[in-house]
């Protein structure tokens, strides 16, 4: 069988209804129907044509994402394109851009942080781009510890104007996205200091570049801090550094929504509460887990389509073995597909969450916020590190040919991996939550019960004591049996930590000696989540011939493959035994072949173009090897038979004549 | 404290003798001074800079490489360099080109599989340069499985030659390194047709291009297959995609050392052993996993440092602190620096196991080369996969920066990836370990005696029964105890595995469904290989004040970290109790605060020149911030304050003239 009649083939095999998943998928029919107007808008312009990115040297590549935004902000308006609908075409668009900073950190910055005077005079110019924004918070020596940066703003009564500066050279502001070269305005984070006194951090609005030639504002050093990992990937980003040289603002130009500072350089709290900025912070996480799934199902599709074209080995009817039929593939490779499930569901519900919380907080009710912050930290981290993970993974599942820019995996992969670090680093996100989880144990005597996701931590009696019933494979079926067994291990290993903890004089001495332990006690209490909202998601009404099926599926290979992964918390705390393990790993053996035949129309439910999937070996139609072929005489090497330095080094070589090269 | 002064503090507390952990590293007194005097060679160029490799463009990155290869080629003749200091030489220049391949396998395959003749004819025009080879295996369709090449060499007795031909469109040679702009001659691996009859694969050497003008001989196709992942990485090389339509070689250019093919077209066995084949294998693969420990350790050093140098949070006399010293970091950054020792060592142990089986070979002894080819195999999957997984780790373990080109690591990470899957796939080689060890079992019941590595599999009945002793933290520090709970731990699963598979009516059938399970106990037994060689190099007699003390920390904490990261297996197979393993975990964090004040020194015992780190982060005087800022400006971005396209995109948008955009 020819590529192009494999795909075809394996979709005949489908045992549910796919156009049914397709809405799972997307979360509802009106948001498929966006999606696939805006990816098939895309997909048809030739404007927006990006296989060509990985060859392009470094301005032809800014140059040409200028263009694609620019013409991106014409369409939108030509085609009155609503806010969602514009969200949606930039996503398949599928370029950073400085669009990306300017819509999606600085409106949200004036509209959250500015006042209403702020807002009406700055919004409507950035709705129009008549303004371009960026977001200038982290410095060259400071990144994570916001509370660190060493920008300041320092009140001048005289002028009624703050003075923004850059005492060293570490505080350079460093990383912020479309700063480097297209930016006319920025908010820049500073310590505020008035009357000589120091008042944290805040955001001041402050414009970089004149608005007639576009140089920079006197005072203003910037440019773009240089190559970022991968061909293509974030290189389309004008990333930048910035320096202050004392320069000046109105002092109108603080953003005052939460803080104010007078005419006389007082600081007046207003009375809108602080805590509205940890409601952003969800709003922003709970976008980074959509993006995880979106770019694990885009890395798992590509893999998955190639693993059923591509053969090695083995031998029926005198062909090769299809490499997704073996055993090691699907043990790989499934579990990944399941992920990119499990982490949309998670992601439909923090959505929701976000929405509760933003409603309590309207109603100054701020008492589920603790838990919201910590589930959507460390959710962000889960899965933005394994998702990163799995693009790789998805990579040497290609084999040698996933090596290939052709494929689509390295960019996917350069240019995701920031979402590990960014928005908090991972590590530092998991610790947070284990000082969440930490001090929920350390209240569970106090009687103040836990709520929202830490709830099973209210039945942490039981939850020590209770004894994992699997007997059968089929037993792991069950979704109560699964719960407990990820509850029980989250809640004894949150109580061992706590109990270690205590041993420590001084408690804070205790959390960074042992803070290793307490971020894998953060990780099992974040993956017992994803796996209770994958539960969630299939006692809702799922429509379609055998999706709910499939989903289920889903949801226990994700969950068991979990336990395989982290079998030593599993054992260790007691929830399972051995023996219990190794029934799981059965079980699992045969959801992969409950899987198999409906692999591809599971990653076909995700409704990728190939322009989006932008992958020789993802093809919707499976005509890889030809078009691999075709593409590689696209490389600018190409260009001329003989190489570029064949008479300067090569012939010189050849002919024993070194003395003709010219080194 | 600046970073100029933190990494001299951070030496003055060195515990050890740094110049002799140099030479233990290096593997030896002249290995280090060679070593050392290459780099500096290399280093003190400006030829050989390599700083602004990913900035450069496709065809200009290729033409520097030529430049590069054959400077390098013309300082080896000035300076008539040996063999081994070419080889460093080449090693420390840091980029791959087509050298590598010409050296590294044309010339080997012609010296392994050639006839004296042959080698005769050959080798002084390799050796000289008057030819450039290539080693052309891989095909489109065909990477893994060798013997599903489709490329055939049909032999025509009545012209006495061979006729190459691709007969389909998978059966273009691609990937060969070197191939694609560079090579005269390949070794091309073909299927042997003669008098209609099928002969295996097999070499033959092939003229591709004219050495006269360097175009492509009649009937031969061939270019560059584009471009792959990264920035500067492997982009340097000419990987090329090759089509023969019935291209004639005298029957004389096939590789007959060991099967030969007469004037009549017969085919006749030599009496020069097949086993040869796998003396090479053990050869190339041993290379690997020398390159491995390089590829790691030059990470972990660039971690390291930075590690030191960089401060976030906390607040000591009002400064920041040193990232190395939170657990959670020294809990992800020393096991990879307990790799990379552990790495070093097996792969020193490695080339001591090829001299052997070579010498065995040459009396004919063949009763080590299964041991010693799994043995080889598995250890190139294991190291391989961690180091790529490990250069990403430290990446990350830079936070943001480590996503800049400027830190060496995206390069680094691009440019190694690719050992995961050439030289037989990580997951392939893994199971063929497994089969072996399946088979060793298999076997013990017959007396007969497993040898080398899988030697405790003769004391199985042992390692079934035994129990841990350990009591205290301190317990773990005994190598019999630690060697015992590994060799329990692969013994217990390898029997376990075979049992499983005993139960398949058809053996195969149970492989192929077991396989996951396989690897697993195959991953075991690997990392039992380089646990007791990092023993047995602590049995040697190491000089050197506090040398060996350093040694010992880095063995167990490679030891106790593999133990803590796969527990489920050491728990469920009953080598170890919850309990046992939480000791492990206190010793392991002990051992951590033994390691933290020799870090630094442990990573200078590298002996990396600045040039061949190519990480500003990782700067032996740690001046780190300047330089990196002063690196930002070098970004062709910043050639000019106005970006290419500000007329043509930017100022239409912000003037609301999108009319006048070149859209």
């Amino acid at each position: 069988m020819e590529g192009v009649d494999i795909l075809p083939h394996e979709r005949s095999k489908t045992q549910f209804d796919v156009d049914a998943m397709k809405i799972v998928w997307a979360g509802s029919r009106h948001a498929f129907e966006v999606s696939d107007r805006m990816a098939r808008l895309v997909a048809s312009d030739p404007a927006f044509q990006k296989d060509n990115r990985s060859r392009l040297g470094r301005k032809e590549l800014f140059k040409n994402t200028l263009r694609k935004a620019t013409y991106a902000w014409k369409r939108i308006l030509e085609l009155r394109l609503t806010e969602e609908e514009a969200g949606r075409l930039r996503f398949f668009v599928d370029e950073p851009a400085f669009t990306d900073l300017h819509w999606g950190m600085f409106v949200p910055a004036i509209r959250g942080q500015g006042t209403e005077e702020q807002q009406q005079k700055w919004l409507p110019l950035a709705y129009k781009m008549q303004i371009i924004g960026c977001y200038a918070q982290t410095e060259l020596g400071h990144g994570s510890n916001v509370q660190g940066l060493e920008t300041t703003a320092t009140f001048d009564p005289d002028k009624d104007e703050f003075v923004i500066h850059s005492p060293t050279l570490t505080s350079s502001k460093w990383w912020p996205g479309g700063l480097g070269k297209v930016s006319t305005h920025a908010v820049v984070y500073a310590r505020l200091i008035t009357n000589g006194e120091e008042h944290g951090v805040h955001g001041f609005i402050v414009q970089l570049r004149s608005l007639d030639d576009h140089m920079p504002l006197p005072g203003i050093t910037i440019g773009d801090i240089g190559m970022k990992f991968g061909n293509g990937a974030y290189n389309t980003m004008d990333n930048g550094v910035l320096t202050f040289d004392h320069v000046r603002i109105p002092r109108n130009q603080m953003l005052m929504r939460v803080l104010q500072v007078t005419r006389e350089g007082k600081c007046v709290q207003s009375n809108v509460p602080r805590q509205l900025i940890y409601g952003t912070m969800v709003f922003v996480r709970q976008t980074i887990v959509a993006d995880a799934s979106s770019a694990l199902s885009r890395a798992v599709c590509i893999a998955t389509r190639y693993s059923a074209v591509r053969r090695q080995f083995g031998s029926q009817d005198g062909v090769e073995t299809q490499v997704i039929d073996y055993k090691t593939q699907q043990n790989r490779l499934f579990p990944l597909l399941a992920s990119a499930y499990a982490f949309r569901f998670v992601g439909e519900w923090l959505k929701w969450l976000y929405t509760d919380v933003t409603q309590r907080l309207q109603a100054n009710d701020f008492s589920t916020l603790p838990e919201a912050h910590a589930c959507t930290a460390g959710l962000k981290s889960l899965t933005t590190t394994a998702t990163a993970d799995a693009i790789e993974e998805c990579r040497k599942l290609c084999g040698g040919h996933g090596y290939l820019c052709a494929s689509g995996l390295p960019e996917l992969f350069a240019v995701y991996v920031p979402a590990c670090t960014y928005e908090g680093d991972n590590v530092v996100l998991l610790l947070q939550v284990a000082r969440f989880l930490v001090k929920t144990v350390s209240q569970l005597g106090s009687g103040k019960k836990p709520i929202g996701t830490t709830a099973y931590l209210g039945r942490v009696q039981d939850l020590m004591q209770c004894r994992c019933e699997v007997q059968t494979a089929e037993d792991w079926l069950k979704p109560s049996v699964m719960l407990e067994a990820f509850e029980a291990r989250s809640a004894r290993m949150c109580v061992a930590r706590a109990q270690n903890l205590s041993k420590f004089a001084n408690p804070e001495d205790g959390f960074a000696e042992l803070s290793a332990d307490l971020v894998e006690a953060a990780v099992a209490h974040c993956q017992l989540i994803v796996v209770s909202k994958f539960f969630d998601k299939l006692q809702q009404d799922i429509p379609g011939n055998g999706v709910k099926q499939q989903l289920q599926n889903l949801c226990y290979i994700y969950a068991l493959n979990l336990l395989h992964k982290h079998l030593g918390d599993f054992l260790s705390t007691g929830c399972i035994t051995p023996k219990q393990a190794s029934l799981a790993n059965d079980q699992l053996r045969s959801l992969y072949s409950q899987v198999r035949p409906n692999a591809i129309a599971l990653v076909d439910a995700f409704n990728y173009t190939d322009h989006y999937l932008g992958s020789v070996l993802g093809r919707y139609d499976g005509n890889v090897y030809p078009k691999l072929y075709e593409e590689a005489w696209k490389d600018p090497l190409n260009d001329s038979v003989l190489p570029d330095g064949y008479n300067d080094y090569i012939r010189p070589m050849l002919k024993q004549q070194l003395h003709n090269a010219r080194l």
